[in-house]
């Protein structure tokens, strides 16, 4: 029974076209990336020829990018990079706390980052709340900002809801004080056009397997002059920003998913706007005001709301339907249904999702919402199956 | 022409059924291993099976074993997590600083590690000076515990040399005075046998790719008990200890090369002394005492200081060859012989190896030295053409 994948914001499936690019370095061109023989030489070619593409598609230097084990390391290295590379003695003597501003709907990768600097080091935060859709006011991101401020980091889009917060805006608000803004972009990439010069941000994280690329590669973009301290230690690999031997295969299939962004992007986002449209009508018909949509864009009110087209975040209301998410995603899974009840990285948690109790949801309805996130393989027929699935579970 | 591959200790080929075993996971197994769906659990699943076979092999508990992007990381994790996690307030104001003792030959990962917590932390760093083929002195390391000395981390088997300290030895020392002991085995695995609870390390650093497994992917192992912060923050994966979307492909392939050391790595390390003892000779008798043996192992008196069997480092002594290291490796290269003249780690830099400055070679001597290091996929006839070529070189 064919699958039906509807989970592409936890990962995608790798484009056919990836994996051919990475056989040869899986192959033959297995030589560590820093040894100055051909073998060697050959796979440094490679990446360097990598980066100048990915640089060139998010409107970058070269000398700007630097590859990592994923989104994942790219925050880390971005806000504790940033982060260690302000602490001044003072900062331990207790005398002058370094200070960050944030949002309550962050990845967990920013958010856990954030919540060890406060623990371990002297570090505060401020999470900023989001509206009901997810926006964080930037006046209130100006009036956080404190003397001790050394970083200012808020998401380009939101991986459960799907709504972009106007980077720009932050940037600015941060420049004006003369601290440096991060924005994880990790969602954003492949679904609406990205260009850091544009976004005017100092940090943006990015990762290969949200595109049809590999798990275990990502990007940080660092603008040039940006304070950063190295985050994984090692040889001198990345112009002696990022340690560790260089993952050539994964980088090649970063290289092709970015190739093949640059031709497809475009029929990608009708693809997924057609396939949005599509749930979103069904949806509404099959259910009425039984479901309730969380994320921006889905033909309410909120069509003018900035984000990016493949994410629709649904409440079942829990006093209309009675229908926990995770018995939900099982019965769905059962039908051969993969959907997702937020984020795939905090799945493993028992904690309902920290995005929708930041929008406003209690616990009971935090537990009743569904991720469907669309992809480049998808097709209407696919949303059909789990529209029908959803009418008989639910009746 | 057939490349002559001798630098298998920066990197190897991966083997033709590792590369089988990881196929499904870049095909059909993309799901992510922490969503709740089938695709993810299956990953899961494979995920699981792979850290009880991969804690089997190395005699620690599956609870024990945590997958890092690499050896890079692994590294970092045990340096900074175990630093960290000691850190107390009175560290952060000048009253009490934190102390290492470490080795002046670790891998960089290591020692980078180290350089950055003396530069941006508290901290102070003892590095032990090793004998002329690498072994440090463990009435050295008994001497250097202070008070404020938070771990003691000494590589298990030397990436330049192939000399074995005996871990065990060193963490008796840590132990009896309540400290943790680390030590990187990246280069000891598959070439002897590494059993943790022998060797008594409360933690120790795994990569697949010395190993003709992926690149990308490593392990920690850290013993029950053990205090550590977390290093790679973000979402629940690996227990909460180790964030990002699990490369399930990648580890796969870690799992393969694992399997497969079981059934051939008393054949690969025969093959390793056969090819080494080979080449010994075969540069005995072709350069006399024009070279300098830096390994232990190549039939001096040296045989019983322990090692790894399939590095040899030599020197070609700068008073009787006139031929710096680069010069030779790109000579080399010509012939499609692929050699190391130290770390592929820090090919990068222009300084010479600080493990050759280290036993006591002044910069000239550290650039006129080869790293030699064979693997499954050499062949008598490989040892040929090199010492060939080097005398074809050199006369």
């Amino acid at each position: 029974m064919k699958e039906i994948y509807l989970d592409n914001a936890a990962a995608t499936p790798l484009d056919p076209e990836v994996l051919e690019a990475m056989l040869p370095w899986l192959k033959a061109g297995y030589g560590n990336a820093s040894s100055v023989h051909t073998l060697g030489r050959q796979a440094k070619v490679m990446i360097e020829d990598t980066r100048d593409m990915f640089a060139d598609f998010i409107g970058a230097r070269s000398s700007e990018i630097y590859f990592t084990s994923g989104g994942t390391e790219a925050d880390n290295f971005a806000v504790k990079g940033i982060t260690f590379s302000r602490l001044g003695n003072e900062a331990f003597t207790g005398s002058a706390r370094t200070h960050i501003i944030s949002s309550a709907i962050e990845h967990s990768a920013v958010i856990d980052s954030l919540e060890y600097l406060k623990q371990r080091f002297a570090v505060d935060v401020t999470y900023l709340a989001p509206d009901r859709f997810g926006r964080i006011d930037t006046n209130e991101a100006e009036k956080a900002i404190r003397p001790e401020t050394a970083l200012m980091t808020i998401m380009h889009s939101n991986n459960e809801l799907g709504v972009i917060n106007d980077s720009r805006s932050f940037a600015r608000i941060a420049h004006s004080h003369n601290r440096p803004f991060f924005t994880d972009a990790v969602q954003s990439l492949g679904k609406t056009d990205i260009k850091v010069a544009e976004m005017e941000c100092d940090a943006a994280s990015f990762s290969a397997h949200k595109i049809y690329g590999p798990k275990g590669i990502g990007a940080l973009y660092i603008k040039k002059d940006t304070h950063i301290d190295k985050f994984m230690h090692g040889g001198k690999q990345e112009r002696d920003r990022r340690g560790g031997t260089e993952n050539t295969a994964a980088i090649a299939g970063f290289g092709k998913a970015i190739e093949l962004l640059k031709s497809k992007m475009k029929t990608d986002i009708d693809q997924y706007l057609s396939l949005r449209g599509h749930f979103v009508k069904s949806v509404k018909e099959a259910f009425g005001s039984k479901v309730i949509f969380n994320s921006p864009g889905c033909g309410e009110s909120n069509e003018d709301i900035p984000h990016i087209p493949n994410i629709v975040n649904i409440l079942l209301d829990p006093g209309k339907v009675n229908a926990d998410a995770d018995t939900l995603l099982i019965k769905l899974d059962m039908k051969n249904i993969a959907v997702s009840s937020g984020s795939a990285c905090t799945s493993g948690s028992v904690q309902p999702s920290h995005v929708l109790k930041a929008i406003g949801y209690n616990d009971r309805s935090a537990r009743s919402s569904l991720r469907v996130s669309f992809g480049r393989f998808n097709t209407a027929a696919d949303v059909d199956t789990l529209v029908e699935a959803l009418k008989d579970i639910i009746a």
